[in-house]
């Protein structure tokens, strides 16, 4: 039996792109001017309402960008970051070392705070780095890594920062919409996110959102001119155009994503959905004999690490392919250095599709003869 | 009488975002997982059909990147000119220009050989400066310069920088898939190129085509990871993946689009096809009076830039807006030195289009009272 979303296609248990709704695949079927004022109408709405997600609307400002969420974060280090000055980044996964990779190639100097890839990133380590280190001007964390699929303590990591004077940039790319971010709680220079992960719509746009006065102060701190987030914002408030073509349709999905984000009331709706798509998949899974990664306490409702199974007949590829070919499409690589695979729980779904999920991995279990899916030791 | 497109949207006579068929915004009508396999092989046939535009197949390699056609400008030249190289850029508009700034905020020494809005690049003069210094590495030129929609001499400006031993890398962004572009007659380090324009797809994605050898010794040179060509090449040979999230929904329009293309018979039947719209567009113009800023010989069928009339009663807002009701955006900006406007005749749009939109221009120069589109002097 196979499972198909509205569009004929099969579920997305991704980390994104993932399935949306037909509704957000329609909204992109016209053909928009890029400078006549239908368009920016509808993009001044979408940034408004994406400053709104994060309570920022006296203080903050939402920067688009093109591209993917990379792109963005991209941006982000490179505008706020000066030339001169240095990034902490706080490292558990493959996103916070991307981010060091970024500077390298950028010229950006960078120090890292390590932790483990199932333990969350460390404020007491990084309150004692910044008091260690006068010559760091930024603190770089991942909300959610979704290497693991961990939670990281943004809040704590955003007190300390502040407690030493330093400006906050924040990959929130899996965590945007899901996960509480509001700028009355965790202070920050900017964020990164994007389209495609718990705002349910398509790839093609990322945005930032960044705090007025950081971005008073960031001229000429830019390694790129496509990416340079404050000449994007200055050139947009002169007449609501996007410097260089936009991905229009991306942001007509866009539109249309944010007005089912709100009528299912906001990051709070949309998470307890999510968390209620993440208990029904680990305790299917955990009866199957499967085992997380992570402990339950640090584990965000975004995508779960589940150990490879010990026994020899299960093999990872005929597995997937055989998900697949019943309708849910799960990640096919891994990122972390244990032995594992990985499922999400955002997009376009809910108990249901995760319900099916469960009950195809089982009967495929059953026809590869595989008995747990009990990892080793 | 309102004319509409089939997606009940204006005419888009602009360069780009542009009017596409019903098909290729349909075929952006599902959510693909970038890791799947039916995306990996979309992805790498519309990879193949690219370079096959300009007869590459042996010789060259396409790399698509997220973001505008300047996104994939800017990673060409942060790509291929080494940190320590020059770029001598010809510049005859703002394209031209863009480039310069480019360089500017990537920290590439750069030198430029202007001419005038109205006049083609001039390759003597390429070949003095060329003569004259040894150290620029790479020549950059803008195949078809949209400030004016001026044809550059691309064949003879390949010949000298060949001739000098330099590398070329070409903006075909407005001009690929309607202006001939072939590697046997013009000897090229890279293109960029992007996918709104004459390929009639949406906007989202873009793409570099470049010459196998020049890839090979790009190693360190990019200013920005994101925009790193050689990284997204290698990572893409690897397993057909992209690096950081595609723009799904943008590959799969393309790749209808590349369909369509073909079928009207690539460049060849495309270019015949906007040489018409811009006969068609020029004549009916004239025949109201107004003159075109640039002689016919270096007109390139892609967007046709006329001077303002000189009658007082003439409002250019009041004038696109009145188009716009009537079903005919076109371009609300003015980028040439010269007093003008811009008027597009790409896209999924043709001679019909063109006399309707002409038939509106000349009923609302009536509505307003303008006698003729004639400029002053």
């Amino acid at each position: 039996m196979t499972a198909l979303s509205p569009s004929g296609d099969p579920w997305l248990l991704t980390p994104g792109p993932l399935t949306t709704s037909p509704e957000v695949k329609e909204a992109a079927r016209h053909d928009y001017g890029s400078r006549d004022h239908r368009f920016i109408d509808i993009n001044r709405r979408v940034r408004e309402r994406l400053v709104d997600v994060v309570g920022g609307h006296d203080t903050h400002v939402c920067i688009p960008l093109q591209g993917s969420g990379t792109f963005v974060v991209e941006a982000m280090l490179g505008s706020f970051v000066p030339r001169d000055g240095k990034l902490l980044i706080l490292v558990n996964g493959a996103y916070g070392r991307r981010m060091a990779k970024i500077c390298e190639v950028a010229g950006r100097r960078s120090v890292l705070v390590e932790t483990g890839e199932d333990v969350p990133n460390d404020p007491r380590a990084l309150d004692r780095a910044l008091a260690g280190d006068a010559g760091v001007s930024h603190v770089a964390a991942v909300y959610c890594e979704t290497t693991s699929g961990i939670l990281n303590p943004i809040e704590a990591i955003a007190r300390v920062t502040a407690r030493h004077g330093r400006g906050l940039l924040i990959d929130a790319v899996s965590a945007f919409g899901a996960l509480a971010l509001d700028t009355c709680t965790v202070r920050f220079d900017a964020m990164a996110a994007s389209s495609n992960k718990c705002l349910e719509s398509t790839p093609g746009v990322g945005f930032c959102i960044a705090r007025r006065g950081a971005l008073e102060h960031s001229a000429g701190n830019a390694h790129s001119l496509s990416l340079d987030l404050r000449d994007q914002y200055l050139a947009m408030e002169k007449d609501g155009q996007w410097r260089f073509t936009p991905p229009v349709q991306a942001i007509l999905s866009l539109d249309r994503a944010l007005h089912e984000f709100e009528a299912e009331g906001g990051t709070a709706g949309r998470g307890a959905r999510y968390r209620e798509n993440l208990h029904v998949l680990v305790e299917g899974m955990r009866r199957l004999g499967f085992e997380t990664l992570l402990p339950d306490a640090v584990q965000a409702p975004i995508i779960v690490t589940f150990h490879m199974p010990a026994d020899p007949r299960f093999a990872f590829e005929a597995f997937y392919e055989r998900l697949r070919r019943r309708g849910y499409v799960i990640y096919p690589g891994k990122l972390t250095a244990a032995a594992s695979f990985r499922i999400g729980c955002i997009g376009r779904l809910g108990v249901k599709e995760m319900r099916g999920a469960l009950a195809a991995v089982e009967s495929i279990l059953d026809e590869m003869g595989v008995k747990s899916g009990a990892p080793a030791g």
